[in-house]
């Protein structure tokens, strides 16, 4: 999830990804099963140290070995902070990845995925079951493919939780990264709800995190910038919360810790009570850039 | 500091580290400053988007813009959980960065610094005035240059801290990682006094996570790992502080931010009380594999 590669992989059978155009880093492909363009954008699946690695223009998307990094962090700090999620929208999140872990609250009655591209779920059926582990066929789950703009504006619906999982602005998720699709969404949040979203690198991409943070809180009231590591994304990765009402900091790490066995969520490879803490606390570098 | 690179780097210009034979990232070099081999090793200066970056043997070392990372994480969880540190012991750690986070601790005395290489204090001496700003030079800073092992075990001193500021293991330093070398920094340290040291990325190098503590449990009746990132290494990267008595878990984000504040330590760019909370703070599957 960084800027395009200027001059495409460094060397054959390196697969590369870069943070600025002198940074970046690369996994081996150690085959590459699909090499194709969807009508959005080039998909690629590739065996990998990370087992099966699926890319979208270029970019690292997400693989089996390291995907909970991501899903994990993108999702927890929300719905565990929601007293009771029942409805959930994904945007983008096509490989099922986000809806998996959202699928595991019990009181989620519905997620609905709305996906650009046919594509990137047929992949995901085909390479990834151990990333989405059967949550794009749960029968809670309504697979709308479509533009993700259109589909949040024409919505009548309230969702408790909203999870934006989508390539950087660039490519088909341009448009999803303004206030005027923030204000959309804001719309459909339920007023105890609760909308998450990847932002950048804060060391990579510091200026992209200031537009971002300002952007979003042109459309909700609370704004919390929370920091991760994702290794396929090259390193300190940050997320963000938003809400009118719901503030991961109103959570201890104790009463994160009684939640999970509350609601059953066991089987987490990363996202702990002492992890959703620490992803709140924030270098000092990282409390200027997002003041 | 991970492994080298079986087939250097990956293209022209681009300096590369592999973290294992498969995946690595690459910085560009701008200008080569320097590039020769000492008698230890080979040592570099390089120009990059990090600002001056240094290598040995083709490892990534520290450069400008990323060395607070490593250095204030490395220094300030067990120096701020000291009580009052007056002396100190550096083993490596030429390049001076390391001095320089903890000679800001008003109640340091002395800080002996044992550097295998003098090419390495030349060096930083001459590109890494923003890294050691002045410690090398401070009147408190002896610098003995010589065998860190050797040192160790003639040494009749105490230290309050003693941090381990390595290369990784398969180059000069490979003695400074076994038990034995532990029990002999061990036995130097005193009896309210707590030993630091990197080990390896959780995400990379499980099995050097193992090891190590493996080996540091022989030694040392509480070691506590810790969770950082340091850009420059590529990403999540695991120390661990040890001791007889001390563990930095006996504080809290307040009471470090107090101990900040009353020993006028200022002027961080990364540490304060809740990310030494936050590096305390472990994965699940980290977790498992320091347990």
């Amino acid at each position: 999830m960084a800027d395009a590669s200027p001059e495409g992989d460094v060397a054959p059978g390196l697969m590369t990804e870069r943070l600025t155009d002198e940074w970046g880093f690369f996994i081996r492909s150690r085959r590459a099963f699909e090499k194709f363009r969807s009508p959005y954008q080039a998909v690629e699946v590739h065996d990998s140290e990370f087992g099966k690695l699926f890319r979208l223009d270029g970019h690292f998307m997400t693989s089996e070995k390291d995907e909970f990094f991501y899903h994990e962090n993108l999702v927890h700090p929300a719905a565990i902070t929601h007293p009771s999620p029942e409805r959930a929208l994904i945007v983008g999140g096509g490989d099922g990845g986000s809806a998996e872990e959202l699928l595991k609250y019990p009181s989620l009655k519905s997620v609905t995925l709305a996906e650009i591209d046919l594509a990137v779920v047929d992949v995901a059926r085909k390479y990834l079951a151990s990333v989405h582990r059967g949550a794009l066929d749960d029968p809670r789950l309504t697979l709308k493919i479509g533009d993700g703009f259109e589909f949040v504006r024409a919505s009548r619906e309230q969702y408790d939780l909203i999870v934006l999982d989508l390539t950087d602005a660039g490519g088909p998720s341009t448009a999803l990264y303004t206030p005027e699709f923030y204000a959309a969404c804001a719309a459909r949040l339920s007023p105890v709800g609760a909308m998450t979203l990847h932002i950048a690198s804060p060391v990579a991409h510091p200026q992209r995190i200031r537009d971002s943070l300002a952007a979003l809180r042109t459309a909700f009231p609370v704004v919390t910038p929370y920091l991760t590591s994702v290794p396929l994304y090259g390193g300190l990765w940050m997320m963000a919360m938003c809400s009118t009402t719901l503030d991961p900091r109103q959570l201890t790490s104790m009463e994160v810790d009684r939640r999970l066995t509350r609601r059953g969520i066991g089987n987490l490879a990363y996202y702990n009570g002492d992890m959703h803490r620490a992803a709140l606390a924030l270098p000092n570098f990282i409390r200027a850039l997002v003041a």
